[in-house]
């Protein structure tokens, strides 16, 4: 701004006058960002985390010779040719209960009661479905054969001793902590999240809760960011403050984050003094993007660790984080970098115009199959993120897309929601 | 079973040998299932939650006519043929800063620096960019006219008051939590999360984190449950027994839980008494279910809490969750009936062969953007659901799907990690 100091003049040399690309802003903001070291954590905790290793089997699963039939443990050659007409009748011994021992071995001409899961006695090859059996005077009447190896699990059919069950980086689905819980496996090796400082700033900021009053306004940013975060695997740290740089200079150097995320006082105006600050304390990498919202975000390094400056306007306080930000917290927390959307492509009703050199967030909505601008007034607009479908990127190459042209819509709503 | 007491005989007659369709078994597992009642929630805490009232705005945004860009507050037709060659000088003004106080009135010939978010004094009709103006010598060189109520945010622009903002039923969404606290909404009414109760019982279980020892296995249904529970916005509490009959009925009865899920214990075998003691505390509504894997599925109320039945195999497990607990549960808190996967439809490589009269869950690979079935022993194998890229269901009516058959797969994989 005119009336800035010469420092203010600087930044806006480096920054505004000379805008970086989307691309070029993204790598500087993920140079050298590299997963966190692993934490120890319960396995009954583990679904949701990323894993940082390789798991291998310490046992075989199943770990003996199991039933995965309610019946009878017999030698299949004994039931050979039973029919309706013509049953087999065998002599019944003790039952096999799971979590007990096998009963006793099976002989030629004997049958064992046997639950699903149990182990199956020595001597038996097969277990006959209790279907295709009574019990009659204390004898088994078996009215259908059954083959050799039929309904029992083989020692390590599921998983052998040894062999791989998950790779280093997968996020944990609920069947993956079943799964490292019935071999035994616990602790799990998980990333660690990263802690995500959120500093926002502005004398006219009301915490949240408050009333909006007079010329104050209530922070949005932080709760958005907050949930943000902890969409992508971090935990988030709130940190809300004045115009004040003294207060500003403290909040950014304190050890104990991994990631720093400003939002507000990263433009050139007079109290704009994030991105000097982090100049002073440590590099200014970025300032000023060419994308639109969003252009007055930075990207900066403090003591090595990431700073991501975004703007203070709330949608644009949404873009620059979803650009930026978080893919440094998801590979952080050993998450692949890619938007946590999922998309659809459809055709265009209307075009969506943009500039050439610019990266455009295009809010849309999907009407009856067709996708469409919302109509906005400005940055500000928060409402304009909350009734749009989701997002269609216009990359820097194009005046914009025609319409029919099919696009691709980034989904805000979470998978099953729609 | 054919060694079983008269009662299992009872439940084998009413269940397996007419076993429910998944359609019918859906149904009566959410027959009279309503969202739970709200709880107030701060806005801080809101985002993920689901909204149980339609929101209204108490409040525009903004508040007051509010500065949408860096630059100085102006009366626009003074800046009317300004350029370069021929810059109009204005007086320059107090500041206008985000929060305080609007400067002093603009005058003709005047001019306010201003700075994004702040109130635009009494007399300006517009804000000149920053970019077009230079302090020279204690006056404004103005280089470019500015039109009428450009840059200017207009009360009520985004949100008016009385305006509805979100409405019952909303995921909400970071931006969501944004927009509530920019209103001044707190707390937030948002539907109670329901706790449910999981009992997973075997005298062959231990505990997960035990390694599996002898003829004993790892309880891995209740680290898989509680983790799908917590997905579809449950609080889940575990329970686990030994095959016991008091206490199972105990932990069937007790209060404290608005769902409740066992697993295990609920085929027609000896030991099968979970059936036995929901018809006898409540009601059993289905027992068995035509589908594979997860026939031996169950359906009941007891005190009017639904009560799910699922088979202790883990992968039957996992599929009659997602085919009747989940709904529940999801519908309970609020959130709509369907599963939370997303899906892609992809030709199939090899056939998938089903049998009619039951609907088949064939758990699938994508690979090079074609659908193959996971070659698999039995229902029990736990690693197939870890393998799998996610699921194709076969419904009853059909025998399976030829070979190059479009099919919807449900992908396991959370949005953004394909």
């Amino acid at each position: 701004m005119a009336t800035g100091s010469e420092g203010m003049e600087d930044v806006r040399m480096r920054g505004f006058r000379e805008r970086a690309s989307v691309e070029a802003t993204l790598t500087s903001a993920l140079d050298g960002v590299q997963p966190l070291p692993f934490e120890q954590l319960s396995v009954t905790e583990c679904a949701g985390r990323v894993l940082a290793t390789d798991v291998q089997s310490e046992v075989d699963v199943p770990p003996f010779r199991r039933a995965t039939m309610d019946g009878f443990a017999v030698r299949a050659e004994d039931t050979y040719g039973a029919s309706d007409y013509e049953p087999v009748f065998l002599d019944l011994t003790t039952s096999s209960m799971p979590g007990r021992d096998e009963g006793e071995p099976i002989s030629h001409g004997a049958a064992g009661p046997i639950m699903t899961g149990a182990p199956v006695p020595r001597g038996a090859d097969a277990v006959l479905r209790a279907e295709d059996a009574t019990e009659r005077g204390g004898r088994l009447e078996v009215t259908a054969p059954v083959a050799k190896a039929k309904n029992i699990g083989r020692i390590g059919e599921d998983v052998k001793t040894g062999s791989k069950i998950l790779s280093s980086g997968r996020l944990l689905l609920p069947q993956d902590a079943g799964l490292l819980a019935s071999v035994g496996v616990d602790p799990v090796q998980v990333y660690r999240r990263p802690v995500v400082r959120i500093i926002v700033s502005g004398d006219e900021l009301l915490p949240p809760g408050d009333k909006p009053d007079g010329f104050k306004i209530v922070d949005s940013n932080s709760p958005m960011l907050a949930a943000l975060v902890s969409r992508d695997g971090g935990i988030p740290q709130v940190v809300r403050l004045p115009d004040d740089a003294h207060e500003m200079r403290r909040a950014l150097a304190l050890p104990g984050a991994d990631v720093i995320v400003t939002a507000g006082a990263a433009s050139v105006g007079r109290e704009d003094r994030v991105p000097l600050l982090v100049g002073e304390l440590g590099e200014l990498l970025v300032h000023g993007v060419s994308m639109r919202p969003s252009s007055p975000t930075g990207v900066g390094r403090i003591d090595g660790r990431p700073v991501l400056l975004l703007p203070g306007n709330p949608v644009s306080c949404l873009v620059a984080y979803d650009f930026f930000a978080g893919p440094v917290i998801r590979v952080m927390g050993g998450r692949p970098s890619q938007w946590p959307y999922t998309s659809v492509t459809l055709p265009l009703r209307k075009r969506l115009v943009s500039q050439i050199g610019r990266t455009d967030y295009a809010r849309v909505l999907i009407v009856d199959g067709e996708v469409e601008p919302v109509a906005i007034s400005g940055a500000s607009v928060l409402s304009s993120v909350t009734r749009a479908s989701g997002f269609v990127v216009i990359p820097a190459g194009l005046e914009g897309y025609g319409e029919g042209t099919d696009v691709e819509v980034h989904l805000y709503e979470a998978a099953g929601q729609l």
